[in-house]
């Protein structure tokens, strides 16, 4: 319930990208709040988000509402890369740095507010070396990825692809199957918000199946299902794929920011943390709190 | 159409004051959300929010869901009035600094956020003296009430009354009419919470016969009617009055900060400005900047 201001907010950010009519906007507008009005309570928040995405692409005739911003997002991203590289590629554990800007990429993101300014986005790779952060955990990941052979990677947003893009860098001898969404949801990157985000020939590139944001491993494709149970180690990015993956029984690494109030008080985290974990240390934390997560 | 989202908001907001069954939120969330979905396009923003909190007012069957949270703000607006009192006693120009404090007791409001924090009124409260602010249009009402009998002042949220009391305590020559909304709605004060911050004394209390946010002409009541058009000077805190009056044909000086995204686009301010104004100043500003607004 505490998701659906966001998410009339979200309906009508996505409206107002592509369309300017009011009286359009205000019909579609309120079949979204129809819908919602509608929902199953036992509905989670990325389920509840693919549908409304949904309605909207549907009653707009619009494939992608956020396309415009996905590009200018990718463009800015690249645009800042240069530096970014050198300073991973000068610094004395270039994995540990490349993580860290992973890390700060997960701020381009149109789910959580109506928008990201140039300055969030400097102000954010500013900190990207002193943010606090579980280095511990990243060791482990440094760990599992040594040893694997095969990396699946569950994208975020189109521009943060770009900072993902400069951690798979440092990962060259590993085959990397990176998995966007099939269809576009919010700003979520599909196969050609990737392929313009230039990580075509350092990966393979692979879809889920899905318009859902996260990965709801119930919508997604079998293809999808078998790299995901097979992969030898899984990194994901962002609050959403947390969200839908954090009770799964694999160790799926989870690299994000934690972006909202509802995620940070039922988690036990700050608005604003930048969070390394794996369902496992997730359960661990929680029983440690003595069952108050 | 930009509200919507935010009255959302409102109305969890309000249903979780008082109530912590899930279900029972719920089900009133949804009565809310359809009537949104139905509501004409026609409706101000004011109407909008009248409507949605009547009705969680009638599904809850509670008369007054922000009423503990009215009483904290008016307990916290009491604690550090005496400081703020001295500080506008031992200021060389009392009539001005008392503008001020009651313009940064205007932060107290659930209507544009989910929560203020003591930490927020303390810090409206340092910035008070040196926060920009039209003081060529507080000569303009300092000159107005020097020279009125009479003078209607527009209440706005609980709490903030106890700062307009220490302006009104620098008028204690005048007859003041101090309006409160007759129903609850959101955390505008009512007549009780006038009294408990301690008006009673310096003012004669009315209602305007209505539970809409702001001053809807049209919805109060005939006795509210007369008032308005006899006041020698009307003085209207807040953001919603501000809304309601801003063309009425009187005029009406406005004491609120701006702190919507909507309103100030709008009307060329900025979020976080201290606006005091009038209609018909407002009116040349509009013709000013070239019909834009």
């Amino acid at each position: 319930m505490e998701c659906i201001p966001c998410f009339v907010r979200q309906a009508l950010d996505a409206l107002t990208q592509v369309c300017d009519r009011e009286t359009e906007i205000d019909r579609v507008l309120k079949v979204v709040l129809a819908e919602i009005a509608g929902f199953d309570r036992a509905l989670s928040p990325p389920d509840m988000g693919r549908i409304i995405h949904a309605i909207v692409r549907q009653e707009l005739g619009h494939a992608d509402p956020y396309r415009a911003i996905k590009q200018r997002s990718t463009q800015e991203a690249l645009r800042v890369m240069p530096q970014v590289r050198e300073r991973i590629e000068r610094s004395e554990r270039p994995f540990y740095t490349a993580v860290r800007f992973a890390m700060a990429g997960n701020i381009m993101d149109y789910a959580l507010a109506s928008f990201w300014s140039e300055g969030q986005l400097s102000d954010t790779l500013a900190k990207a070396q002193s943010q606090p952060m579980d280095e511990g955990k990243v060791d482990e990941l440094k760990q599992a990825i040594d040893q694997a052979e095969t990396i699946l990677w569950l994208a975020d947003n189109a521009g943060e692809t770009v900072f993902d893009r400069l951690l798979i860098e440092q990962l060259s001898d590993k085959r990397i199957l990176y998995a966007v969404k099939q269809s576009p949801v919010i700003n979520d990157a599909t196969r050609q918000d990737a392929i313009e985000a230039g990580l075509e020939p350092w990966v393979e590139l692979i879809d889920n199946g899905t318009d859902a944001p996260g990965t709801v491993l119930s919508l997604c494709s079998s293809t999808f299902c078998n790299v995901f149970d097979r992969a030898d180690v899984i990194i994901a990015k962002g609050q959403a794929n947390f969200e839908t993956l954090n009770e799964v029984d694999r160790d799926v690494y989870f690299l994000t920011q934690i972006k909202c109030g509802v995620i940070a008080r039922h988690y036990g985290y700050g608005v604003g943390d930048w969070i390394v974990t794996t369902p496992s240390a997730l359960a661990e934390r929680k029983f440690c709190q003595g069952g108050l997560l």
